[in-house]
């Protein structure tokens, strides 16, 4: 079998130049998946059509040959599977009902895995049509991500509804965090059950808490996923995204489990490689940069290279990439991660 | 004269219990704030108006007791001075006319001075109303935040606009900076000069920037700013405040040169006291927990004290107080840490 290096820095070992793709890179910044997005339907109807789905994780391999790929799908699956109201409205975002304290009691997960079912045949259909060198990422959200917008019912700057929520109702909310590990475990497992090579945790709104939130919030959660989801899948690669972090990066993968430690563009460089010491680091250029193109671009490519390209490195983007991307400077990138020299 | 504790902390020695101010204290969770503000007109007639501005600034003092006052302004004021319009919307927040990068090389500051001539008005009133021991505190922006204002025109979650604007007209944005800094260095200089005894410089949105970035647009301007306001004013304490900042705060003393760090509410104690180690600290409540009173709240005073109360520490929040605050859960906060035995 052909060598997956995304796997291979996973497990620790530095490949000059690095593997690379990017988050959200089956996106709206490509025609070919606005084509395909205004077939299936709504964005849901999308997530859950196992053909398209892998029609439109397949696009980007086509077209620029990243070394991941990665499922497309949604982290609110998860609530939606849950028997949670879900709707994206366009340029907007998601919309759900805010759950209450005593909804949160009463969730049930009987028709959990029933209603993922078109999920876990997406990933293998979507394994069947890779490239053999080509590593498949699983994903779910992480529990305090999902959580937020169960609660506040959308995404907001700072979360303000769901730590208050939090302050307020701790056991509740702590419930609800249990839940949701338990189930996003099992889910990953069985995306790998159904053909992918490593799952990817995205914390994307990590980055609002006090230490004390962080830890009951975030970490904890995260640690009795990774735990449960290595009790079926002990060697396959986790990777945690605590996007916004901050300082509290520093004791991420030590507390957690995680194999793979995704940064977002502010991590600095003396950080990042202190990071990466303890094991592999995906990241982090800033989506902006992608878009300016030129100088900026090259800048910011050269940059982590540089920082980070001694050890074991997925150059990947800081977090999803813009629909406003031009496809051109993506080229660009892959050129410039490709074509560097030690 | 009475001693002020707050600037005693800033020059680096720890009180216990330490010294409390917050920040937005003066604000729309006092009933007497609303009443005044309701007087004045528009939010900016308020900060322009002496008297009212120093009447707003005096509440939470006479109420509450707190170690330091804070002006009552808005960082804005200061494009405000250079002719940029500016308006406040209800609920909404400031906006005003992006400015384009011939309009930075076109800014005339002839008018800097007199527009702000209320500003410096109100703070000689404020410092001859208060307490002796009260510490009045004076502000600006921080080049990089005023800036996004200026060319996104509002706030926005992660400042895309001035990043793009930034990667894609690198020169008119440093351009734009270091006058900000200059005029601003002055602006704190004259407020100094009007009766402050020690000045903050807010820089709420530093937190969206990768590292070369960071360093450009956060860390640089900030050291020229102050750097020429310690011309004028060699022994006066300076709190940078780099909100959301993470990995970066690391070094943002050492290459700033403010005399005390306000932390917000996510750094974790850990890096809190690694931070202290060099000076100053201030925070770093997480607002929400003085809006859920009661086991948040005191969980939360409780690890700061514990955490970071043997060194020099300025109790604050970790970003201003929210409108929605009651005020008996501040009475609270205060009594916790007053009464708070090492």
């Amino acid at each position: 079998m052909a060598e997956r290096n995304v796997l291979k820095v996973l497990k620790g070992d530095a490949v000059f130049p690095p593997p690379i793709w990017m988050m959200r890179q089956a996106g709206r910044y490509l025609p070919e998946y606005r084509e395909t997005r205004a077939k299936a339907g709504s964005f849901l109807d999308l997530c859950y059509n196992p053909e398209l789905a892998c029609e439109v994780t397949l696009q980007p391999i086509r077209r620029f040959g990243f070394d991941a790929s990665i499922l497309f799908s949604d982290i609110l699956v998860v609530p939606h599977a849950l028997g949670r109201d879900l709707r994206f409205e366009e340029g907007v975002g998601p919309r759900m009902t805010p759950i209450s304290a005593e909804e949160i009691a009463a969730l049930d997960d009987s028709g959990f895995h029933s209603h993922l079912a078109p999920v876990y045949e997406a990933v293998g259909l979507i394994r069947k049509s890779l490239p053999e060198e080509t590593t498949l990422l699983g994903f779910c959200g992480a529990p305090w991500t999902v959580a937020t917008y169960m609660i506040a019912g959308r995404g907001t700057p700072d979360q303000a509804p769901t730590r208050l929520f939090g302050y307020q109702n701790p056991d509740a909310l702590d419930a609800l965090l249990a839940t949701l590990a338990d189930l996003s475990a099992d889910y990953l497992a069985g995306q790998v059950d159904a053909g992918a090579d490593a799952v990817q945790i995205f914390d994307s709104w990590s980055g609002v808490l006090d230490e004390a939130a962080f830890e009951r919030w975030c970490v904890a959660p995260v640690a009795r996923l990774v735990k449960r989801f290595r009790e079926r899948h002990a060697d396959i690669p986790v990777i945690g995204f605590p996007r916004g972090a901050g300082l509290a990066y520093e004791n991420y993968r030590q507390q957690t489990g995680v194999t793979g430690l995704g940064l977002d563009w502010t991590v600095p460089f003396e950080q990042a490689k202190r990071l990466q010491a303890s094991g592999a680091v995906q990241g982090n250029l800033d989506p902006l940069r992608l878009v300016a193109g030129g100088e900026a671009l090259a800048d910011g490519v050269k940059a982590i290279l540089g920082g980070l390209g001694d050890g074991p490195l997925v150059f990947n983007l800081g977090h999803g990439i813009t629909p406003d991307t031009p496809t051109e400077h993506v080229e660009e990138m892959i050129r410039l991660v490709r074509s560097a020299q030690r």
